[in-house]
């Protein structure tokens, strides 16, 4: 039984999601059904990039993944399908699976990505302002269903890929990057836990914008 | 597979909406279930209404549509089920379904409404202030597991309908309203496309209360 | 066809939940998954007990309820899984499951209770801060699946409870304790509904810190 998941700047009081739900349960009524996270900040691209990444592997192979971060959305921008390694995403154009091609790579998964031009799998009447619902939802149920990605649009090599922040070495350490500040206060950087050989005797610095600490952290953190 | 929609002012924090799942589950086990909204403000029966609206007809034929925005629980207001043209809507008879029969009316999609009267198809010991959990959930899990509507209680023709504004044409264009602004800013309102022959030359004007504009807005819009 | 439910403090925000749902699919995809609530507040395992409390029974039998408020994580507080009457229960062994076993002695329905130590139904590379993920999600999918519940680790008699607070029989009345205050603003008391004879010329009193009533209430309340 093949599952599908949303990320989205949708927010949860306007019924946007519910609304892809019920275009993706016309075309598939089985399919399963899991929201990632639907409080990405509206039209930031990169946040969504990530919080898509945190948690696409940890679903089963065959997973549809539909991102929906989309300032573009009514441009040119280009409405995309793709299929890495085991898993399927859906999605405009505009970068949100960057650090998941970027896995690909490293990995040496099988990337396709195709430009999605079949109207047949959309919904009749395409708006101007909601592809979620009436692209990206649809070509995602169809997609789950069986349907052979070549059979969505035309093959593509060059999905747009955003500039990500990367660790950099420096003479005394490294400078990285905070990607997600969890709920908890947690605070997630891009250095590869392989880069420091030990916690001990490491120190951090918060650099660029002075930053609010919380009461009892020190000035040198 | 029939599936169930949930639109409801009880919030996500405390458990309520998982309670009516539950409940569903308990006597429909692979019933799908969406959830519209459940961010209505606390019995703004109104807004309850346009939410639902905005989403049902993207959901397939047999859908259960359950809405509980009901200021008026434990009082004698009737609770109801319903079919209008292809879906079927339960909750309370309060006006949360007046749009909905609107456009059953100018499409002349059949009607069914009856006041639900058999507690045959309700959770024993309905309490006073929680029927989504006690009557609708259940009512609705009946509903669509394939229990005929006219089991469910006494057939009735005048459900409440609340007076909803209407745009109006006057000397110098339309007097219309907003029905919503959604979590991106964008205002729908009540004006039909139709009405405005294109979008060139046309001006807003934002009348009754004195409107905070964004930065950047000028007076006249 | 199982059914199970999560109650955490993850937020929606950061994918923490869908992240559990694609990890029980990726083992059981056929499962219907049910949010009690993700708005506990952080490692705030009292709310999250009461939250559980207020809805499990509202399951059908054999449901899963996975609870995770879990300040403990990381540390030697053990993984625990249990039956109590008809419902499953999984989380780590810090009290959120006191209000469910008091309800299991109350009615002597039958308790068991393992320490989860059989690693074969967890992820590999378990991880030091998400056993919500790593350990909980797939135990309860393989849970919900058949897998008999001394399978996954020893039995103990000794899960740990909370002192949770008790109404006190006083010279005039009673000593209650709101449990919850709700999203209408509704309070719930530890009261039994029989403490109390009739409504009728009961007086509250708010003890303890001083509260902000809402305004047209009276300093007696």
């Amino acid at each position: 039984m093949p599952i599908l998941t949303l990320t989205t700047d949708f927010g949860l009081k306007d019924g946007f999601v519910g609304t892809l739900k019920g275009v993706i349960w016309g075309i598939y009524p089985e399919a399963q059904i899991a929201d990632l996270s639907h409080a990405i900040a509206p039209q930031n691209v990169l946040e969504g990039a990530y919080a898509l990444w945190r948690a696409y592997s940890f679903f089963p192979p065959g997973t549809v993944h539909v991102a929906v971060v989309d300032p573009g959305v009514g441009t040119q921008r280009r409405p995309l399908a793709m299929r890495a390694g085991m898993w399927y995403f859906v999605g405009p154009d505009n970068g949100l699976f960057t650090p998941v091609l970027a896995d690909a790579e490293k990995n040496g998964w099988p990337v396709e990505v195709v430009h999605l031009t079949n109207k047949d799998y959309w919904l009749p009447g395409v708006s101007h302002t909601f592809h979620g619902r009436d692209i990206f939802a649809p070509v995602a149920a169809h997609l789950a269903k069986g349907v052979p990605l070549i059979e969505l649009g035309q093959p593509i090599h060059d999905p747009l890929r955003l500039a990500m922040p990367k660790p950099e070495k420096t003479p005394t350490g490294w400078h990285a990057h905070i990607t997600v500040v969890d709920v908890f206060g947690n605070c997630a950087t891009d250095l590869p836990a392989a880069a420091i050989a030990s916690a001990k005797g490491v120190t951090f610095r918060l650099c660029g914008r002075s930053p609010r600490l919380p009461s009892g952290w020190s000035g040198g953190i």
